[in-house]
């Protein structure tokens, strides 16, 4: 995909403890993930193409920074400089911002954007419509441009805070969660996000009803509509876990890296072990998404837990120079059925160009390592391409 | 040891800072590790050879997960392609598993088992017989026929629990654990291990006198057998500790990564400050096992404070494609001196046959670049070799 | 500056994504840092010339480990190895502790160190007066021995306890700590230096008045002179911050890693989030000091927040053989407007120059990635050098 990282290997020459592989149908390998798409299990939508030139967009899309930081310090970043190089390279202009810049003003944007998604290799997308970019490019109409599909996911506190108003008591609330829920797959859902995270931290733990109850009183009192009280947004969780299990929806967590509305210390994957105690074994499934810069600590919860799998988007591509070692240390424990590609990209084509880009070679340099000095037969690996680029997707949200 | 990464070294090549190093008496190096035996202080006994061709048991051994968590995940891991290829090489069949389980069901298992130690390097075990895995070998045949020094470490709170049916007062019981440790190098223990990480969590802390005698009573009363209050077992520990001073008797912690049975956020090793800060003055000695993904904070603990040494074993060989990375951070701020080999392998042969490969890697990689880029003059790099693979063993217990 | 990194590199020979980069001018690229000043803006003064030869001296200076940490243990480090090869080299003599030894009893060791921190590219030294070494070079006298300009940073709660016995009520003293502030930068002071993270932890919060005035009534009643009260210490920062806004004083944390007085585990920077969250808005400028291993949490922040910068001291050089590699995770997130030079370094001139030297080296293989693999222009790279080296430091001190 990328003539960088895509050296000819010949396979031919490894003699790996004596094994010599069969390998004379590849002579000429370039990546392990060359021919593999991509499905993107966490992203968001793209800004309409009337944005298209407007590169502080692009500066922010690169970043979770708050909105007072300083658009001068996110282009001195090496993610911004290769986006401005990944657009360079597509647009055919020279390689700085003002070249970019006229050209992103009269390119056909959206055949630009459908060439980004084309080269990159992307196939399906799992849209966490629970952030949505200003202006942003409407779901359906994205959709038909990009020739790609695109399938929501439900962000949990947030559907569920708009249910408040309509119940006086919690047990009621929570059944029309619940009600909501039931009928997420025939509204086309795929799954459920969780942002507890971002409200009350990672330490996900039961809640009596009582307790609850006076939490919901409480809110309701107060004229709060915010769903962010720790009781309340705990209760929610437990009380509503055996359903997503009965329904077969994966449930995703934000974990660790994020914009600073969350606290990064409270986003630790581990603080999730007695709701994946509880839950696991009666067969929740649970994806940590981000997990940087606890991915090794994610890495070992997918390996010892059944039902736990993960990903380090954001960190790739908004952690550009460091992608390849933050998958690396991903995948030193966990199986590579646990693993998955996201970008969590949202608002421009480059940043989920990056993400692929990032992705391909971060996998490359793993499997590549695994083959050579692990002894992973080449066939392996390329299966472990293929898990890790779509297929765990495919199974995991049962596609 | 393997021929990957054995490749020839000229050092007369070297120019170090202007500085030639002297060794014409070893133009062809082949690893700084390569004639350095192995002292294992931390690992278990294997499974009999009726388990022999039963891949199934080698998956679980190459993994911390729960009972529950599927084979099928943990194949699709580097680790245990590793281990395949390992017995594949080793038995001289093709490289698959099937190949494998078939030589495996009618080679002389004895003689494949020593074969593997044997080309790994090892000479001496410390066994932890807290963790016996089922159809265990028995330790004194498993010594014979491996011809292998086998040494047991005594298990704190395995032992002292098993005491408390004997004792109404808490102050009794502990006098009787302090005599057991009291007896345990003359009855061949040549040091012990704490699993208080498992139990309660690191952040070990006095407890007064009549709390742990409420909590032991309460133990007692409730005809619990099993020792996981909190109070007693700091108690225990606090208490005991002068003893194992006076006897000069090593204590491991069990800290960092290990079967979910433990919460990894108790188990960081920084959690154990106050505990150090009491004891190491006064000349205790204490081994962080694992320590993975803590292993920084552990070189950091070792590199301050005197008596504190570490290891990363599990990880190496269980987080097989990182061996290397996490060897090197380990050793970022902690002297040599305190560095220890240990694989934590138990079950099965080519896990022990793969910690040592993994780390033989990582520590030549190490040495290699504290040569070439840190000036370290061969001689060093050599003792360093020795020092971390067996004689701050042979030190530290006093072997 | 080290011939070991500085193989010729040309760029006409890259090929960035069909960008090939106009550098007609600079064919023979030696290093990217190779002409870049260094700022120092953390570290401490020298021991005076009568140790020259003391090599104990040196080795405690590598470490941050107690007084009763074995200097046989220290001597076994590649930090300390390093540096006794970095001192052979600018002496002239064999490399080995004796030979350096008897060099440095004779030589002219003012000369000596000047030439160390000449050939290091040292420029400006941002001093932290706080922590002196035995027998420690008089500021004055240092400063015109090396021809270097040195600037001294005001540690705040050392100054702060100082003032104690003058006051009755909470308020005076702080009123006193204030004008003490105010009249910081006429003094010469161009920053403060909080080590809260010592003393009670960076969980900085806001305390009530009352609570203070009780804390500070009873720790004068108590005859206690050391200010290690929490409510005092919160109160005291929280106070103080508007003025150093005020004052333009950026207000350096000691965060991470440094001598065990601090607890480790109360020095990650994510716990400062309550404080950068109240104050950054209104101007608030911080520095995040040594960091690791917390150094990617503090990237994280500096990438989130506006007016957070952060350095890995201490680290480079005390963590010689992973320097680089710590560099590397710093900047995984962070701009480079956020990252400074820093040494820590203290008591000898070879810190100083192993500080510079291993930071250059780290710094050059980054922007070598950055440029080869992330498409970054060399002029780019070469703004970025400068700026993590000196202009960052020269804008955020307002030298």
């Amino acid at each position: 995909m990328n003539g960088l990282w895509q050296e000819k290997k010949s396979f031919t020459a490894y003699q790996l403890m004596g094994h010599t592989w069969d390998l004379e149908e590849r002579v000429d390998i370039m990546s392990w993930t060359d021919k593999v798409p991509l499905w993107d299990h966490h992203c968001h939508v793209l800004v309409q193409p009337k944005h298209a030139a407007d590169l502080e967009r692009l500066g922010r899309a690169l970043t979770e920074a708050r909105g007072d930081y300083p658009i001068s310090d996110i282009r001195q970043t090496v993610t911004y400089q290769e986006a401005i190089s990944v657009a360079a390279s597509h647009l055919g202009t020279e390689c700085d911002e003002s070249s970019v810049q006229l050209a992103l003003g009269s390119v056909d944007y959206e055949a630009y954007c459908r060439g980004l998604f084309l080269a990159a290799g992307y196939e399906k997308l799992l849209i966490d419509t629970g952030y949505q970019p200003p202006d942003a490019w409407e779901i359906g109409d994205l959709k038909s441009a990009m020739g790609l599909d695109m399938l929501p996911i439900l962000r949990l506190e947030t559907m569920a805070e708009q249910l408040i108003a309509r119940f006086d008591h919690v047990e009621d609330w929570i059944m029309a969660v619940k009600n909501t829920v039931q009928t997420a797959r025939t509204e086309g859902y795929v799954g459920v996000k969780s942002i507890i995270a971002y409200r009350s931290g990672l330490f996900v733990h039961p809640v009596e009803k009582e307790t609850a109850q006076a939490a919901y009183r409480a809110m309701k009192a107060g004229g709060i509509t915010r769903l962010t009280d720790a009781d309340l947004l705990n209760y929610l969780l437990w009380s509503l876990t055996p359903t997503l299990i009965t329904e077969g929806l994966t449930v995703q967590f934000h974990t660790g890296y994020g914009d600073p509305d969350t606290d990064l210390a409270k986003g630790n994957p581990l603080l999730l072990r007695e709701y994946l105690e509880r839950y696991l074994s009666e067969g929740l499934h649970v994806v940590l998404l981000h997990t940087y810069p606890f991915h090794r600590e994610a890495g070992y919860l997918a390996s010892v837990y059944p039902g736990v799998y993960f990903d380090v988007s954001l960190a790739v591509p908004l952690a550009a120079s460091g992608a390849s070692r933050v998958i690396s240390e991903a995948l030193e424990l966990a199986p590579t059925t646990r693993f998955l590609f996201a970008s969590d990209a949202h608002s421009r084509p480059e940043s989920f160009f990056m993400g692929a880009q990032l992705w391909r070679r971060g996998i490359d340099q793993f499997l590549d390592k695994a083959v050579k000095e692990h002894h992973v037969s080449p066939s392996t690996a390329y299966k472990w391409a293929s898990m890790i680029c779509w297929s765990n997707c495919k199974a995991l949200y049962s596609l």
